[in-house]
């Protein structure tokens, strides 16, 4: 293996597998920068330098790597000269500016901000639906909105072999897509209600404690929609390639930590089998079937925290539609690892494959 | 006024509000059964004599009506002697041996379980849809399950304009649907998990702390559809007079104390129009529009505890409906109040008005 210290080549279709990379992960210590670390370590990610960079009022701090603490330095226009590979967990206006100066230092750059998913001519990946894009190399590639990531590794499947015309969805959606300031709010409402205090919300702007909102984007006045259904629509179109497809999402915050959940109500241009369907989705990859009648056992929050796989069950013929084309689906994915780190880290995986 | 200890007239048409009644409430310590009283005391019921009913567990305690306490009496055969009107919230088990009791004594019975509701010849009630069908004072009214009745609700107003077709709809519904005990349940299992304790489930099959899970009622095998699902899909078409409504619901359980909230696609058989819509809510008994965009407030679960009223917001076009037939609402409404006893004590003020 090459030396670690070795710049980045400024063509990025010479990094291969068999040679130990740099590698800047960019917001490192929000939600999804620490993920982030968390997947390049568990997944065996040919690391050889760990950069980690973020906000002036980050720098100084350490993140544990392989059993090392890692200084965090503050994110600059000179930060990325020899990276092989950035990972950017950051607002849409930091990525907006950074991400190109990272991508024009011979980087790959993975963004999981919304700053360039809907672009034209930036790929818009999850691996197991629209991997093939990343065949090309691209400089920079965009992580989806994490509703959109989980809701197409369940959808793909389904779709290759009936064609999917109609989406409904109604999420259940954790705090931590609000960051890890909003997990913290979460935690503490809660303990101040149990214990009859008052508690003035900080972080979200409606209380949270054993309590439900609407996702707290701005809402559309044409459409009605808020930003975070917006998104979802406008993505699992653009990462499925269905830019005509029908759908409609209601995104809800739920009290619930880390991982999103999700009932969806799917139509397809043929009849579908429950039975076909459920084994098309136990043979696909990053799902993992939970759809155990007899024991009342589906997919759930607290069983989805922490795993790759998109669970998916409750899958039944949807008994709305008398044609038979349509089926119901209740999924739950972990909103910091498929939503978030997780397909970041896949999609490097293949740019440095 | 009559002398409130004169026994009810075997013909029950014979009562009206200018006299005191005997008024039962038939599991009187469980959480409809409190929430029973509390809303006779509230709405002003002319109550005369209140008898509180329970297991033989139960009897002893008391239960405060008007700033008295009042002591539980085991339920036995010979209860109803005297009773005007017998609420019940109890199992279906109990209510299928003594709503009938009741009823031959020559009480008005409104009985909150599922005994009776799906019965050709017992009228299933949410009197803003189809309270007429108390003018002919039935001896044994049904009080529906606490999902449908808040859904019904907001929908009626909606249906008697454009004409419903077509319901697809996700519940996030609170612990109190499940008792008293599960609410104790979410509290205590949530305060172990901030202490970093483990907690073993008593009350419901999964863990509740933070977490979300399908309604742990039994699957159909036939279907996929739990029971609670189809007690929602049948009572609505029940109540509405829409036995062919194409319907499909999802239940999911959320850790929220005493409101459910849901997601609801809907579906008529004409073009609809946002404003229109939104007028005729606001226009209609039993519910509030909660549907300020721009200070993203619509309804949430802590708002619609305690409130008599369903609260609707987040009306807008459902863009996967291209022929714009089709509504999106979110809605949230007391389950203990308008999904169980507002509702019961509505009907029985119908009944003896």
């Amino acid at each position: 293996m090459s030396d670690v210290l070795t710049p980045a080549a400024p063509d990025a279709s010479a990094l291969v597998a068999d040679r130990l990379l740099t590698v800047a992960v960019v917001g490192a210590t929000g939600a999804v920068g620490l993920e982030l670390i968390g997947c390049l370590e568990r997944r065996g990610f040919p690391v050889g330098s760990l950069k980690l960079l973020a906000s002036e009022r980050s720098a100084g701090k350490t993140c544990r790597f392989k059993g090392r603490d890692v200084v965090v330095e503050t994110l600059a226009r000179d930060s990325f000269i020899g990276v092989d590979v950035a990972l950017f967990a950051t607002d849409a206006a930091i990525s907006q500016v950074f991400a190109p100066i990272a991508a024009a230092e011979g980087a790959l750059v993975v963004d999981n901000s919304s700053a360039f998913r809907m672009h034209w001519d930036i790929a818009l990946v999850v691996p197991e639906v629209n991997g093939a894009l990343l065949a090309s190399r691209p400089r920079i590639v965009a992580n989806p909105n994490c509703v959109a990531a989980i809701a197409v590794t369940a959808l793909q499947p389904l779709h290759a072999r009936f064609g999917m015309t109609r989406l409904i969805g109604s999420t259940y959606q954790a705090a931590s897509g609000a960051g890890a300031e909003a997990m913290a709010e979460l935690r503490d409402s809660t303990a101040a209600y149990l214990a009859g205090e008052a508690f003035e919300p900080k972080v979200l702007p409606h209380p949270y404690a054993f309590n439900v909102f609407s996702h707290n984007t701005t809402i559309d006045p044409a459409t009605g929609y808020n930003g975070e259904e917006t998104k979802v629509m406008d993505e699992v179109r653009k990462i499925m390639s269905l830019p005509d497809l029908r759908v409609s999402v209601t995104c809800v915050r739920v009290p619930v930590l880390r991982a999103h959940s999700m009932a969806l109500t799917v139509e397809f241009d043929q009849p579908v089998s429950v039975a076909e369907a459920e084994a098309l989705l136990a043979a696909a990859p990053g799902v993992r079937v939970v759809n155990d009648a007899k024991a009342n056992h589906f997919p759930m929050p607290n069983e989805a925290s922490g795993a790759d796989d998109v669970l998916v069950g409750r899958i039944r013929q949807d008994l709305s539609d008398p044609t038979g084309r349509t089926l119901s689906l209740f999924i739950a994915g972990d909103q910091l690892l498929k939503g978030a780190a997780l397909n970041a880290v896949q999609i490097a995986e293949a740019l440095a494959g």
